[in-house]
């Protein structure tokens, strides 16, 4: 039975190879990237914004929370020109709102937090072109190893229907259709969370379903007046998501 | 059972008071700010980055993982200085990773994608001062209208516990101490994911505890070694968390 | 340790007090009752029935599904007029419909299989007056010693948080309104379900929220867009709760 | 992207096509079927039994807590000749009651709230024939595109072992067999529950175990003595499914 | 925030200390008794015993499922008097055995394995005289620092419910009741496993209820035609608690 | 319906055919075999440990808490040598140790207990030789008929994920490392548990990794600081799993 440690490192070796771990080049120039950013950041970012960071050391108030996806081409202070402070943020795989139950975990937590600690008045749902998620979800094959992503994934299974159901897009259309059918379902899913329904229902909180489109920066916005989206930036009213308040605040 | 309904309000008088539904100004003002952010982007940022946008359209390759809070004051590409397409972020309130377990949520699914679809070689685990979920870890009262955050700081109640009988440290250390230690608690959590354990065997993946302080711009990185936090950009040399390797790749 | 067990009963005695266990009378004629009823049923209704239910032997169409509460007051066929082979039931305490998720349960189940395997195409969520769950949701002290029902009631805590948040009506007014939201919140719960939602989407289904008052036999039923309950029975068209569906089937 | 939308209903067009949205003829006859029969309910049976709805405006009594299948061709009220507030009804796919665990239902709920709400004296589990959950637990293959039946009827795995295991009976024997063992399962989950243990070794509960056959209206009880099935209404004393008390009442 | 930090150890100093880390000399010496033990058992027990463990290196086949207390002072080869080989032993806080669900654990795996790949034809579930976990049952006021331990105690929840409804019992007799009473629901636990259920109802396997009294040897043994409990090595016949096979084998 | 029933055993019968149910010959002995070895133990063993089992009858301080796989050839008080009231043992399929998480069980409650409760200092997790749990994990086909089980393994999979994608050893070598590295997972989940946590912080637990073999009764111990298992009874000082206390106790 001993031999087969044999391909074990030895820890002292390691250390010698440089580092506590030997790392091919790319993976350590990775890290050293970061960290010079970080650098940079301190040297010269933070110096101008010094007011802003001591006025936000001891409290945060949002202007919105956000929900997108994990998908590290989407930086939602970028794309809302946002500042440290406007944003709160929670992101996972396909900006996935799972209905409030017995059983609930970090975006319910979010929610919840955002809504009843920090008082925020408008919550975004954002989804995005090419998103893995969404393309996993119309060809589940590839999500055999990865049984995890797949269980999660059952939260835009509603959405998954619905297409196939109704929609008799093409191939490449379906992508689409899918990733703007899964951002309205997750909208219904974050109204059956109690912060959000009671302040919905009173007229204090907004709701807004987006897409962003990596390529061409547009966002289009979910209008549940006509089931459709349609440009964020557009010439008309603003799309509204929003269900109609249906108690009056004195 | 009727009159009671006249405390509802009429949809159609709400579409007359402005848009969809009366608002007061600064909620109005709080996404109008989001929306000429958005079209500032589209008009003067876009445009110097269309080269980027338009290779990152059909795919990412990010740099690392980044596991943070949801906190509006954290803005992991500027801290760190990246662009769209570096970090892979997912985010929640404390910045959890919950143990791999029978019952896998978001922050799992986003691991086990980012490891296995993206083949990430960093995983950044990023607590911050002021930390709202850090100071309802120490004083739960506040969390009693808030049962989903409740139940899911449980994943702190690791170093929670740790904190309370090992350190006597004054309240206003605890804090402080409480922000590292649920860093490091997450640390372990992190590798009881299949994915991160096997690469971390293998010596293919690294993974970083740090803590972020909003006032000074400072982050702390921990050391498994010391078993401490240290600068991350001091002069020494970069604090490791990642645990020695016990395989060699051929 | 031995002679506390004298409290036990012995099996032998207590065949002889009368069946296999002695009971109060008031049990024994319950029980009675319902096997008089039946024997009633096979020698009177069943006879005139006859047809009918050697058409039903191998197969169920039902008009619709129709999801109440568990209370004895309700009684679904006999508010319709249905015979048997119309309704597919189900029923719990205070007509719950848990939202779909990773955890599902009977509820969810029977609507997987009304939608897909029936073919309904309405579903009818329906609250009455009087309900003890609703009552319990309101003054939940009653339930310390339902450590289950009060789990289970938090699929009402959506309307609960809904009223207590916006409702400024009095303690009597409360029970009405917190029944009609329950039934609002139920049905937006459904719609997280795959089945209906891709559905409802094509046009094919319609659901449907009533509350039904025991005492006058009175049902009112849920107007979407008016956000109101108005009278089932009454001059003006339907009350209709189905969202508009938002595609078209060839 | 744009052009997939045309398929989608223009909302206005569709209120134009009579109502809310366009149906075929069969769906709006089955639903105004219902309204039709609720109309007579109102007009010709309420007025008969004001006095009845009356008294049970404001409780209810009733005299057994009734669990069977949501099958449209059962009616529990029918088959036992019961009236308004005689039978707490609580309905799923396969008459299944999930034992008492950590995760608790709506079947659960209603069983605690039937017993210690309601002191209801007898509970009866009752299959029926030719019952989709039955055939569907032998032949599992068309639960395919039902995932969440699929998953509930794990709690009928225990019947399914054991009659594959050991019944040498005909294919077209085994789905009887089953419906019978599965009462059988149930009644044995039905004692995990706190609430139900407790009433029985006390002698203030009994449980019943049924299967009604809809061609011939009969039903069969299960006897815990002979461990068998016999009719209901036959000349023999009454089957009894009940365990003996192990505790007297003072 | 530095200062708090000298709190820590240093983990060189430690390691001087003696060992990995300085511990009072009570915990050492406990620790190095057990690696006496595994000293004197290879030296002493293990040659006189090498036949045996010959045999057994490459499969077991043991005579009976053992599940028990993680009580210290239960050690079920001792007072069996078995050898390796002999029981299949799974052991946990209260020898609780959670009914088959949709969550299934340690203890529902080790049985079906147990029954499925090892063919184990006994299944004894033995409880013991001053359980800590009995106790706490009856006293759940030290569980308020266990939250684990109480949530997994909701399994004798049956047994507390039964006790407390139907016991006229003095506070000294309530610990020896609920300890017998706690098997009994364990044992109806038991019976709704799959494998079980299907090997008791062809008569394959046997169960058995026991409370083993650490201060006298007893061991008290469950019949289910009495409902009592008998002396384990008492003249009559050996209690039994299987319920009659219901099928016959060919 | 009614024929099928003749399958059935006539209770009545089964008495006559010796005992309760007729059995073969080898169950029956197999349960004699374990009543006369307690016969065996009343009379020969206990007598000479009285004083023992006196001084045990009110109180249990074990040791060591004991964690192993279910096996019947594992025997923990044997190969440590250990008398009763040494060790607080807890077994399953696999020597599991789930982590820390918001559904936990059996394992954790145990471990819970033997920290806070009975202040255990030392926790063994104790793998083995030819262990059908791992053989499962390697080749899981076997497991199609116990799905529970399957289920189960889950938390061995990240030893499993970690030996496939490192480990460049034959079929014949893997099991034994997939031994070794579930023993080092195992302890990784034990180290999220808080009790475990925090002690292990303040230096007043520790935790140790083994790997029994049955054949030769070698006990192979992890050493943290190596990476690797060495023998437990061997020259050098004892193999250390436990982390570096990071806190001072005063």
């Amino acid at each position: 039975m001993r031999e087969i440690f044999t391909a074990r490192v030895e820890p002292s070796k390691a250390s010698v190879q440089g580092g506590r771990h030997a790392r091919d080049g790319s993976a350590d120039e990775s890290f050293a990237h970061l960290v010079d950013g970080f650098r940079r950041f301190r040297a010269e970012v933070y110096p101008e914004q010094q007011a802003l960071f001591a006025r936000l050391a001891k409290a945060q108030q949002p202007r919105a929370m956000f929900i997108t996806c994990a998908d590290s081409r989407i930086v939602p202070e970028l794309i809302t020109q946002s500042s440290p402070g406007d944003l709160f943020v929670t992101r996972n795989v396909g900006n996935v709102v799972p209905p409030y139950g017995q059983m609930n975990g970090g975006v319910s937590s979010a929610i919840e937090y955002a809504v009843m600690a920090l008082d925020v008045q408008h919550i975004i749902v954002c989804g995005h072109s090419d998103c893995g998620a969404m393309k996993a979800v119309l060809d589940p094959a590839g999500l055999q190893r990865m049984p995890t992503v797949k269980a999660w994934l059952r939260h835009c299974e509603v959405a998954r229907s619905l297409v196939e159901q109704n929609c008799s897009c093409t191939a490449g259309e379906a992508l689409g259709v899918l990733t703007e059918e899964n951002v309205v379902a997750q909208l219904d899913h974050l109204r059956t969370h109690p912060s959000v329904a009671a302040r919905l229902a009173g007229g204090q909180l907004s709701i807004h379903g987006w897409v962003y489109c990596i390529e061409t920066s547009e966002i289009l916005a979910y209008d549940a007046g006509t089931g459709r989206f349609a440009p964020l930036d557009g010439d008309g009213p603003l799309p509204v998501a929003t269900p109609a308040p249906r108690y009056l605040q004195a």
